[in-house]
């Protein structure tokens, strides 16, 4: 990665409907992000979705990642599962590449990996499950992949060679330590938009935030994941967007 | 297409198992066909024996092809479905992306794309949903596309400008016509093996068979379908293969 | 069927989320309906969901019937399948008996059955279809039909002898026939929430609705049928229901 | 449970395919067993299997019992979830509900539940999941569960009020605590046809075992489970009931 210095990449989750249900304001969204986490069928996502989001996407420059997940519609792949390594590369190879020919179509590719939901949390701490998504996506003919600083995932697509890109969340709460607080912790969740800028804009400048605790710790992210799936979060991902470029900062994908 | 004159495919289904259930001998009918029509998940396949079949496909020279359905695993593909033409070709684009990672993480690719069951059966007469299959092969790059001569499907493919390749069934009954005997009714299916093997060197050699009613008729086809799903049909496969080889038929994928 | 003459039931499809997703505003519907077409799984609908429905249903004296549909969760059960009767009557029962358990659970029980969607259109013309719905509800137990007169769905109810229940739509338009005019069609859909009332009241109070043609025309129906999965369908439902309530239009189950 | 003491049980898992495919010999088991544990379609098992089996079951004089399992096609309910407890309620009692319809068309009733596969095991530790297990069984109007002894799931049942009954296993060995040898360890399945059959017979007639380390160790279980989704595993299951019954050892179903 030889990323220009102070770029901020912008991330979130698109394409979560499936079939006759709609979730996340894609239009909105891919209105203001860098990078689209487009989910590829397992938790959500059907193929008339995937096709559009990725026209869309390439449309508008934004690059495309596949929001890859375990076999879970019924739990919004929230719910983690014991899948069996081999199991679980090739399931994320599958969605990669069931992506790809829709991102291709439009003109651009699958550029990066995203786990989602249980996966995600999952591949933080669980070195198995995080070297079986890296092989599927070396499988799929190896990306970057997009994860939480610290976790076993990053470890894993380093060790393989792959492009290990950091996010922070400007919604979420941080420990001294500079990790998450977890959910379910009181004052996990930032629910004030007025901070939740502030902290944006915070982690771009001074690659810093205020830890729940007080202090101020170092948060080093390419990039920022927005959130899409709640009432007012496409407006507050526009503001972030806005303020973020008032304050100079320089917003693009990752290399 | 210029493929030598006198080469002829053999073609059968493949990878039709999904988790723990098993239908197709893949091993056995990888040593016999020059392509494998390999399910894509949507009415069988699942990711684990589709990566499975790919390497084996590839590391025998066997051509792989995206065995393309209807999205109904309860009903194995074969109940016909009034997809919209929009949603019928990101499904079909959807199965060829994920089938490919696998068929390119083996050193291959997808060469060919044949629908499976209640939509092979549907195409051959639905000018729509022909249309939207081929549809969803030129998304997914463009291949040459397999089917019944004289099939919606296949005039859709010249259509479109992608190769439309013809095959013929050993096992199945034609009428004068040179069409086949609608399953269902009396004499539809050959069971006898020996007929079989007889038909089939007809096919490849003379280009002929004859009709249920009595006459010749002429049957010219690039591949021959060999079915690998009952018991017993791996074993035919092997014989009929051998007899071919043995009458100095060659056999080969279609370019 | 013995009911009291001049009593209207109004039914509405509800529970269509799964997991993630929500689609119809239960609550607000179970305010209104006193029939509640509750999804069980197959085009929408999760056992939580069904849970709730039932339990606010029960609570507010609401009637349960099974909206049964093709397993087709992608499609939303609107894409029409061929399924073998002996399949489709077996799919029938299981929803049913999947819905009964949180129906009794709540102190109710499953009271009838409306097919959804494509099964519904389905079901007006094709003989078998109709046939293997009601084999399905008979293998259920047998209960009430809820459908379109001159359908051949309740035709084979009656023949079955099972109740057979007429359903009108006020937000459709009728041919001077009494049959509804075709959706795609110019005028198919009645969009003018005043003039929905008028003929809700109408078909409720006079058993007769203005046809597109200008001719009144009869609609006798046992139900009224309301939308909710519009935006401002619930408000409308809770219109209609006032308004029937002041034309002193008794509402109420079918027995 | 007033059972007639030295009366034992034998349960196997049936109508274990799916559509196209089949995995367990349904006509054969249904000849051996007391008890049928029949898949309730969210692992394996569709609505006509679930209908023939129970037929056939009820036609035999064979104890129903729905077999639940997490949501799982693709893994076969093998893949450990982490599912909220109210869901997992809700999804027992789905698919006790589910396969109910079809005992009662057949003339007979789901009489017992037992989980399968990943959540059998996960409810031997698991707590809050075993609660959840019976809190659905208790959603389905309460029945008897079925599983291994000193499970959490078993004093979850008791806890409720409702009949616990314990199985045990006569092709699994033992530990000197009376615990199963967990699968992965050397020794941990008795292949040996012969000595599953004196285990059997051990089981019923001394309600005990050898354990792997040479100690005689009690086990005392209301039944015994047999396997029948491996070749040859239906002949043992009649060689594991003659034995028994020339034994003199009486079978039943428990109460």
């Amino acid at each position: 990665m030889t990323d220009k210095p102070g770029v901020i990449d912008l991330n979130a989750d698109l394409g979560e409907g499936f079939g006759r249900w709609t979730l996340t304001d894609d239009e909105a969204l891919l209105a203001v992000v860098t990078s689209a986490n487009v989910a590829c069928g397992f938790h959500a996502g059907d193929p008339v979705t995937m096709r559009r989001v990725c026209e869309t996407a390439v449309a508008r420059g934004v690059r495309i990642g596949a929001q890859v997940s375990y076999r879970d519609l019924a739990g919004f792949g929230r719910r983690a599962m014991d899948v069996p390594a081999e199991e679980l590369a090739a399931e994320v190879a599958y969605q990669v590449g069931a992506l790809d020919v829709f991102a291709r179509a439009a003109g651009g590719r699958v550029a990066y990996v995203k786990p989602h939901g249980a996966l995600y949390n999952r591949t933080v701490h669980d070195a198995e499950q995080a070297a079986a998504v890296v092989a599927g996506v070396r499988l799929a003919g190896g990306l970057p992949v997009l994860g939480l600083p610290g976790s076993r995932l990053l470890a894993a697509a380093e060790g393989a060679g792959l492009p290990a890109v950091s996010e922070a969340f400007a919604d979420r709460a941080y420990t001294a330590r500079g990790t998450l607080v977890p959910r379910g912790e009181p004052g996990a969740v930032v629910h004030d938009p007025d901070a939740v800028v502030a902290r944006a804009l915070a982690m771009a400048t001074e690659h810093a935030v205020t830890a729940l605790s007080g202090e101020r710790v170092s948060v080093r992210a390419r990039s920022l994941c927005l959130h899409g799936d709640t009432p007012g979060a496409a407006g507050l991902a526009v503001r972030v967007r806005d303020e973020l470029v008032r304050a100079g900062v320089e917003l693009g994908a990752f290399a």
